[in-house]
């Protein structure tokens, strides 16, 4: 397995020594925050010289093989370090001999700076399905490359992260089979007490209406079933905007127009489930509980599936992570309103 | 932008018209069912026959320029097209040009049958860093190939495949942004319907217990808080075990050895939210209350992380994907198992 593993992603590399050094200390004083292209990327690609030919080029990658991320990708700096193009080895092998690098080499560059996020990183990556993606400094200077397989390993690690979040755990928890109970317990803490509070405006809104449950108790049979729904059609609605924003399908631009049609998704679904809880409130408690069930669920339904589509938005908009709303959080805030609807509803109704 | 793409994966191939013809034939039936290594895999491989030397190969690569998804790792066949051994372009052009192909190879190779899932492919190239990956018919003919990109492809589709899965919304739902208002409803109503119908067995553990809630109307106040809180520490659980099961970090056999550091941190989730809600207990309805309180979420929080943690490796022991588990549904059967264990002890305590 070693042996296969080497044969792959490994390369020729260009060492000059001097320069090597030179980015290897940009590295080692690890100024870049972790989460940015400065952070993942390598020093170790293969550069070559412009003026060079394309047999000069391959002698000099043949040559100097060293301990290059790859050679099957390589960039062709000017005598500054700012980078001019790009230029596969493929291209190399197929070119006359003779033929400079210069009119070899594919410009203009797709790049990155070592701000970028690893996110976009690994998104620029995997959609022009890149070998390596290079990233300059402020300077237009090449300072390092991300390759592919440390792109995917990004694209795995953010998933778990946007799951973990979702379920509303603390990050970098590590390998979950070695993970101890005390790093368990910190990371899932947090979140449970404070849901635990939050569901106080649930239990508030119920006792706000502690006469109507008191006169009608079969209200109370219906409860779960009312304030789940809610919170499960947001907990769809917030899942498919936080994986589109993270994938890039959606941007914060589209809020607006996929409000409308979330509407019409809501109240389709909401009508659909109104009906089937009718017959169950005819059966348990008459026509004035089915009306009220009925229209409680239209209205819990429709809300949830707003609040749950409008969340991971306004969590972007203020500069927080939108992955965190896909789950129990707005789960919870979609039964505080629920119990509000229903209940309010059923005052109106039963005249109370 | 497409310049830069074509510049990087693209390769040198091997093009041999007949059996290329064969392989676009093999692929053309569609005989590889969706999400395998069969219905994934690139037939436009690069092979070199045995008994070539190192700069013949490098010759053949370069005279049969063609569509090649990669030229940086090629396959040694034998006359069978038996797969005897991986060659990457970097180790051409260090060798010696006269050493034969065999001496170069690195064998044993890391390779696929059709039938491996997609997912196993993808985790496979993920690591061990390959730029593709070899896959074999059942006689262990080489018939095509998965590039890392393909595979890091697959891993953003499973990502979000299993978010969706998570909040009970069916999957291959395309890109957002374009979905219908109908494709919408229709991946979201069937198990928004199936929980409302479950949620009724929430709805008949309150009905079962309506004397102790009219007696005790400021019991109702705490059950959304009780409820959810179960739900909430299960959804986490289950998360942590959807997502470690999906990247391979946790097997099924790990089930076992895991409840017992579940129950661990479990119960000291539920210790801590215990005493957060015991206060809130003696607040609102005296010591007795507070017990009551305190007592349910301790066995909630424990109930609720064990039915979570459990349920994914259920379904896939039930050869259902485990995926399903992380969101609504495990809070819907943690919410009622929280309401018999909420009222069931509140009888107890209050004698009723």
């Amino acid at each position: 397995m070693t042996t296969i593993h080497e044969a792959n992603l490994g390369g020729l590399a260009l060492p000059r020594e001097q320069a090597q050094a030179r980015r290897d200390d940009l590295l080692q004083t690890g100024r870049y925050p972790a989460g940015t292209a400065g952070a993942l990327m390598s020093s170790h690609y293969s550069c070559i010289c412009s003026g060079l030919s394309a047999s000069q080029a391959i002698d000099m990658l043949r040559r100097e093989a060293a301990d290059a991320e790859t050679i099957y990708q390589s960039y062709v700096l000017d005598e500054q370090g700012n980078l001019l193009g790009t230029l596969s080895l493929r291209e190399l092998i197929l070119a006359t001999p003779e033929l400079p690098v210069e009119q070899l080499m594919v410009r203009p560059v797709l790049s990155v700076s070592t701000a970028t996020s690893q996110e976009e990183v690994a998104r620029l990556i995997s959609e022009h399905d890149l070998l390596a993606l290079p990233v300059l400094d402020r300077g237009g200077r090449l300072v390092g490359i991300v390759t592919c397989d440390d792109a995917m390993d990004v694209v795995v690690e953010e998933a778990t992260e946007d799951f973990h979040k979702g379920a509303l755990i603390g990050t970098h928890l590590g390998n979950l089979k070695t993970a101890t109970v005390g790093l368990l317990y910190r990371k899932r803490v947090l979140w449970l007490v404070l849901l635990v509070f939050g569901n106080l405006f649930s239990g508030a809104g119920i006792a706000a209406f502690e006469d109507t449950i008191a006169a009608h108790i079969a209200l109370v049979f219906f409860l779960p079933l009312l304030v789940d729904s809610g919170g499960n059609a947001g907990a769809q609605s917030a899942t498919l905007m936080v994986r589109a924003l993270a994938t890039g399908e959606v941007v914060m631009r589209d809020w607006l127009s996929l409000l409308g049609r979330e509407c019409g998704v809501a109240l389709a679904l909401g009508g659909t489930m109104a009906v089937a809880v009718a017959s169950l409130g005819v059966l348990r408690g008459g026509p004035d509980i089915a009306l009220i069930v009925a229209s409680s669920m239209l209205v819990i339904v429709l809300l949830g599936s707003l609040i749950g589509m409008s969340l991971p938005f306004l969590l972007s908009r203020m500069k927080l992570d939108p992955a965190t709303a896909s789950g129990p959080l707005v789960t919870s805030i979609a039964d505080a309103a629920g119990v509000l609807v229903y209940f309010g509803i059923a005052s109106q109704v039963l005249d109370i």
